[in-house]
C-alpha cells in the first residue's frame, strides 16, 4: 500500500492545491469525482468523460457486489478493464449504501447483515468484506467501511458508533489490498467537533493515505456544515488529501475549498440533469419552465461545454418534455463539466492566490437568480 | 420545388450507385437514414451521427406537430437549426403514424381526423395539413400524404385508397412549398403489381423529385417482398431516387438494393438496441445471452466501430442487466455504424461493379448463425 500520494502546492488562505499521485495517473486538487454507481456515470461514454476531463470517478462497491459481482469483475481483469476506464478510480465501501438502501440491516461486530434491495437476498458486509470486495474491484483508492449512524442521533449513539468505526478501521488496514491501492479512512462524529478530533486522531495514529469525512450534507443546516468544515478541515493533516463524502452543490464545494478540502463527489449534478436542472454560471435552470419554451439561447451562454455551444434551450426543453434519452445525456454532460470546470478554476486561483477573489464572484454570479 | 436532384453513377445487375443533391449536402447512395422521429434520434446526440457519417436522417411529421409544433419550430428557423442538424433531412407525411398510432381516425376524402396518442386531442391531418407542417419543418425531402390501408384488404380496397392516395399526391403537388424542398410521392397498391404499376404511371405523369414504395415489410411474406421487388423496382424511374420506406432488416435492405433501391430507413437498428441486440456481420446478438456474462471479446470483432473497439460483451451485458442507459447508447450507435457500412460498403461494391459477391459473401456471413 503507498503511503504518501499527496503533495500540497499552493495555498489560498485554507484552500489547498495539490497532487494526488496514483498508478493510473496524476489527480489535480481540488478535484470533482463523477459517480459511476454500477460502472457507468449514468448516460455518458467513457469518451464524453475523457472529454470533459474528469481525473477520478466513483465505482460503488455495494451496487458492484450485487451485480455483476466483484469476482466476476476481477476475473475481467479489474473494474478498470472490465468498463474500460484507465484514470484513476475511487470506490466507496458499501457502507452508506448497507444502511440507506437495503433493508433490514442488522449491526454487528461483525459486520452488517442485510438484504438485497434488488430481490431480497442475505448478505454480509464487513471490513473484510469490503476490502475483498475492492480488492478484486482494483480500484486506486479505496475506502474503510465505516458504520453510518442515523442522524439525529445523541452524543452517546455518536460515540458509540465512531468507536465501532475505529474497530473495523483497524480491520480494513490489517487486510491486506494490492499493491497499488490506498486506503482512506473516515472521519465520523457528527457535528461533535470534540468527537470528531478524537476520531481522527486515533485514525492518524493508525496512518492512513487519505482521511475522508463522512455523515455530513445529511440533513443539518448548511451553515452548520460550513461552519464546522472552517474549524475542523485545517486541523486535518497537512500531507494527505481531504476528501468530503457525498458533497454537494455548487456552493457546497466551493465552501468545502475555502475550507481546505481536496475531493468531492456527488450525484447531485448527474440525478439533476434527468430532472431537468442545468446548473450554470447564474444558478440552477430548470428546462422544464414555460419561459424557455421558445428559447434559442444556450443553456448558459457563458459555458464552452460542447452543449452549450451547439444545443438550445428550445431544443433540450423538446427532448425533456416527449421524454428523449438526448435530454438527460445533454444535461449530464453539461452539469460535469460544469463541476470540473469550478473545480479546475477554484484550483487556479488557488495558485495564484486569488481564491477569495474567485469565491466571492462565483458566489454573487451563482446567487443573482437569473433563472428563477 | 427542385425537379433533378439525384445522378446514377453505377450499376452493377439492377444494383444502383447515385448522388442525391439537396441544400444541406450531397447524399450517396444506396443510403440508410437513421429514424429521429421525435427530432432525436434515440440517445445519439447529433455529434454520434456525424461521427458514424450519417448523411441523411429521418424526422416524423405527425410527432413532430403534436410536440413541440411545427409553428414553434418555425419560428425557431426550422428543423435543421432546432435540433442543430445542417445535414439533409427527410420527414414522412404523418400518414403511417395517423393510421397506426392515433385512436379512432376516421378517413374522408378531406383527410384524416385522429386522435393524439398522448392527450386523445382531436385534431385534421390532410394533403394541405401535412405540406404545411412540411414546410414549416423545412425538411430537405418531403413524403407526400397517402392513405396506408389495413392489410389484409381486398383488390377492391386496394384500389379505392390508391385512388384516394392519387388524388392526395395531386393536392400535395399543388401546394407551394419552400424552394430547397423537395417532394417525393408513394406508389401503393399493396403486392397487386398491376395496381402498383397504374399508381407508379399515374404519379410519373404528374413528375415527383422522387419515388417511394409504400406499405412493404407489413405482414407479407419476406420471400414475396423480395419477389415484388426484384419485379417491379426496375421499372420505376431510372432518373430518380427510389426509396422502399420502413424497411427493414439487414438483409432485406442488402435485397431492396440488388433490385435497384437506393434509400432505405427503419426504426430496428436503434430500437432492436434498445432491446439488447446487436447487429453484426455474423449475424443478431443477443447481448443478455448468459454465454456473454463473462466473454471479454468486443460485441462484434470484426466491426471497426469506437464501441466494438473499446467496449466488451461483459461489460454492456451487464450494463443492459442493471438498466444502464449506456447500453441502449452503445448498442444503437454500433447498430447504426453497422448499418451504414453495410451500404457503403455495398455502394462500393456498386461501383466496383462487384455487388453480386458483395451480397453472397455478406448472405454467407450474416446466415452463419454465429451467434445463436
Amino acid at each position: 500500500m503507498k503511503d504518501s500520494i499527496y503533495t500540497l502546492e499552493a495555498q489560498s488562505g485554507e484552500a489547498r492545491a495539490g497532487t494526488i499521485v496514483t498508478e493510473h495517473g496524476e489527480i489535480q486538487t481540488p478535484i470533482f469525482m463523477p459517480v459511476g454507481t454500477r460502472a457507468s456515470v449514468k448516460g455518458m461514454w467513457q469518451e464524453d468523460l475523457e472529454r470533459m476531463n474528469a481525473q477520478i470517478i466513483l465505482g460503488n462497491t455495494y451496487h458492484l457486489f450485487l451485480r455483476p459481482g466483484h469476482e466476476l469483475i476481477d476475473r475481467m481483469g479489474g473494474l478498470h478493464k472490465f468498463m474500460s476506464w484507465d484514470k484513476p478510480i475511487l470506490t466507496d465501501s458499501g457502507g452508506f449504501q448497507v444502511f440507506s438502501l437495503s433493508d433490514l440491516n442488522k449491526v454487528t461486530e461483525e459486520g452488517v447483515e442485510f438484504q438485497s434491495h434488488i430481490d431480497g437476498s442475505r448478505h454480509m458486509l464487513s471490513p473484510e468484506k469490503s476490502m475483498e470486495i475492492q480488492k478484486a474491484l482494483g480500484s486506486d483508492i479505496v475506502m474503510i467501511f465505516d458504520e453510518c449512524p442515523k442522524l439525529p442521533a445523541t452524543k452517546e449513539t455518536l460515540r458509540t458508533s465512531m468507536e465501532l468505526t475505529l474497530r473495523w478501521a483497524k480491520r480494513c488496514k490489517d487486510y491486506g489490498l494490492q499493491p497499488h491501492q490506498s486506503l482512506f479512512s473516515i472521519i465520523q462524529g457528527g457535528l461533535y467537533e470534540d468527537l470528531r478530533e478524537e476520531c481522527m486522531e486515533r485514525l492518524v495514529e493508525m496512518d492512513f493515505p487519505g482521511y475522508a469525512l463522512g455523515g455530513l450534507s445529511v440533513g443539518e443546516k448548511n451553515e452548520q456544515m460550513v461552519s464546522f468544515l472552517n474549524s475542523f478541515t485545517p486541523k486535518m493533516p497537512q500531507n494527505k488529501p481531504r476528501y468530503l463524502m457525498g458533497v454537494g452543490k455548487p456552493l457546497d464545494i466551493l465552501n468545502g475549498i475555502r475550507a481546505g478540502i481536496d475531493m468531492f463527489d456527488c450525484v447531485l449534478p448527474t440525478r439533476n440533469a434527468r430532472n431537468g436542472q442545468f446548473l450554470t454560471k447564474h444558478g440552477p435552470l430548470n428546462i422544464k419552465k414555460e419561459r424557455f419554451k421558445e428559447d434559442p439561447l444556450p443553456p448558459d451562454p457563458s459555458c464552452e461545454c460542447p452543449v452549450c455551444t451547439r444545443y438550445s434551450r428550445t431544443y433540450v426543453r423538446h427532448l425533456f418534455n416527449v421524454g428523449e434519452y438526448l435530454a438527460g445525456q445533454l444535461i449530464t454532460f453539461h452539469n460535469l463539466f460544469f463541476y470540473l470546470k469550478m473545480v479546475k478554476d477554484a484550483r487556479a486561483a488557488i495558485i495564484e492566490d486569488k481564491f477569495d477573489e474567485y469565491y466571492k464572484e462565483f458566489y454573487k454570479n451563482y446567487t443573482s437568480d437569473m433563472h428563477k
